[in-house]
């Protein structure tokens, strides 16, 4: 496997100001390409730790991958230092003038800065940048191969096809790794790992567990030739899909608003919500996906039991009598917006996120959860915890997943 | 100043699963304790590489923080490794045995996993873990300090109170590096440039600008000793907000709606919103701030029409006449909502999130914003680029701008 360094410059990086994600998004590209990923280090805008950095890398790796320091202004020195390491000269490239012209709107004060980032080693290839002024550059040395990409995090994702095309056909890669993520609401890391536990030992591909705000994500990843690992990932899938059926929300960066909004599209069903507890969240998600209005037909956040009454038709004495925080008034909730919306399903939401408001009988992060249809009403009840966002993100994903089974479950 | 390097151990970092978090945490501590951050490095689990790597840094610099791989598992080295490189013996600590055993409640699988993580370098001092079970290392040796800490970042930040003590004691440092961030929201980065670009070739406290999220940042950063530091960063800062005056709506990590919710608190004033293209951010972002609910009432997603004239009473043949995103709608719903909370404030919230929806007088990114209060109402109107969900961000942003403004208006 041809083996690969990434340098991040940036004294910010170094201060703690800024946190890295090209790193991980470049370390990420080039598993899925075959390269392995050797090192990754992170320097400060000053040319002779640069040079050294990168003379290292060189001497351990087949590509090195800097990142920052290709801007206008007078920090930005990296192709100067990488230029003066290799021994190259640095040339003004017509082509990027151009370019860098055709973006600006007021290109009078910047002439100096289009000279800079149009300055290309002699020899270079260049990457042309999308969505802003610096190319990126290429440069195939004995040594390795140096490739330079702005710090921008949006210009250094714009270049990555032109860059991936670049390496793929460069490496022909014996191995690639690649990784699927699957996702999983409503059971416990303890077991979940209990459940794949025999997975868990192999060595590819390899089961990881990782628990993210409530959710349980189970990542498979595998290292194989090109032509067989995707196979072998789905086949992991498959084994692990057995055993946990519908806990399994969604993959990869699918989010539970997107399965449930997409569900809600394709069974063409409308639906409202009353929500106390989650303050609006649940509206908010499921807003997010497009497309949702024809779906979406409102939502009522009910903080004051006054609005409770007045938007949602709950009697005063019901909530006297049952609290606000009950399975009543969770099913009156979602009645109430059911009827209001006329939609097909309702969610009627209420609880305690805190950090006030609990007793001991209605303890902080105890919530209602109450689905409405045309057939049937049911209620659940749940106890989270955390503080008053967490129990609010917990309260939208048990909504959000009550939702979801009920629309697997119809036709 | 005293130099140091930070090294994060861990073969899913250089796989681009996990974005680290914890080496921008470390280095923002570092920097605070006067301490220069030459370098970060990231490795794999690989016990040569591991040990290369430190040896390497303890050349360069005086502390050296290692974190990752000191869990319970056999793919956790990082401890094994560096006891080798610096010749120490590995031996069981008793107090770390008790500590361990205190936090478990399955004891019995995990007896070999205590005894790993109760290994401790001999002469090495132990930074004891609040949150789980492996710990803090300390060695003081003749080429520098090595400090090593776990992965999990909040494992680590838990460490991180006794480690500043134990390294502010033994650094007495001459400078400090601190920095504060001034938060702007409705000026665009090119006009805030303007307006600061006398500061921004100031090298000592240095000024720079960073957009995210349609809020514009602007963050000074002082380098002086400890007694000066936050002087300095004062002076810049009133100096700063002279030009900025009522735009500046927070620093560091205030949150937008963390001084509104404030303000409404201080005031006691209630509120309630009606929105539209927001799709309930907005009550999302109020209902994060804890105690607002004797000032939050209420909040009614009106997506559909249909919602518009029986949650808010706005006539059907308005919304047909002007459109459900006009100026006329708008207020209507900002009406509608206060006159049903009966709240001192409400909000109204239409436009067009997109991607779809929009027409050539009507395009994405139009939103309307109403204001009404007891005496008067006010109409914005804005026009937002981006995806989907900016555009609601930014309309959540305007909105809760345009009650901020408000709030300060009045006693």
């Amino acid at each position: 496997m041809p083996t690969s360094e990434i340098i991040c410059v940036g004294t910010e990086l170094l201060l703690g100001e800024v946190v890295d994600t090209n790193s991980t998004y470049l370390a990420k590209m080039l598993s899925s390409l075959g390269v392995d990923v050797f090192r990754k280090t992170t320097v400060g805008d000053n040319p002779n730790r640069i040079k050294k950095t990168v003379e290292e890398a060189l001497k351990r790796s087949d590509i090195v991958i800097v990142c920052g320091g290709l801007g206008p202004t007078e920090d930005d020195i990296t192709k100067e230092a990488i230029s003066e390491l290799l021994k190259k000269e640095l040339v003004i490239n017509k082509d990027v003038v151009e370019k860098i012209k055709a973006r600006l709107t007021h290109p009078s004060p910047a002439n100096k800065a289009i000279l800079k980032q149009a300055m290309i080693p002699e020899s270079a290839r260049v990457l042309s940048n999308p969505v802003g002024t610096a190319p990126g550059i290429i440069l195939e040395e004995k040594q390795g191969v140096v490739v330079l990409l702005p710090g921008v995090p949006k210009e250094l994702r714009a270049m990555i096809p032109e860059l991936e095309g670049y390496l793929s056909e460069r490496i022909k890669p014996q191995y690639v790794i690649k990784s699927r993520t699957l996702k999983i609401w409503g059971m416990r890391e303890s077991e979940v790992n209990e459940k794949i536990s025999s997975f868990m030992g192999r060595k590819n591909p390899t089961v990881a567990l990782l628990a993210k705000k409530g959710e349980v994500h189970i990542r498979i990843t595998a290292k194989f030739s090109p032509e067989k690992v995707d196979f072998e990932i789905s086949r992991m899938e498959d084994a692990i899909r057995c055993k946990f059926g519908d806990y399994i929300f969604g993959t990869d960066d699918q989010t539970l608003e997107q399965v449930v909004g997409e569900l809600l599209i394709q069974k063409n069903l409308t639906v409202s919500l009353a929500e106390s507890c989650s303050g609006g969240l649940v509206s908010h998600r499921l807003t997010n996906v497009p497309g949702i209005s024809k779906c979406y037909l409102c939502g009522v956040v009910s903080y004051s039991n006054q609005a409770k009454s007045e938007l949602l038709r709950i009697s005063a004495d019901l909530i006297k009598d049952k609290g606000a925080v009950s399975p009543e008034v969770a099913r009156e909730m979602a009645r109430g917006a059911r009827c209001t919306a006329r939609s097909d399903l309702s969610l009627g939401i209420t609880g305690i996120a805190g950090p006030t408001g609990g007793s001991r009988e209605k303890p902080v992060g105890l919530v209602y959860i109450a689905l409405a249809t045309k057939e049937a009403e049911i209620c659940k009840r749940y106890l989270f915890s955390g503080d008053r966002e967490t129990i609010k993100w917990k309260a939208s994903q048990a909504a959000l997943d009550l939702l979801r089974r009920y629309l697997l479950s119809v036709d």
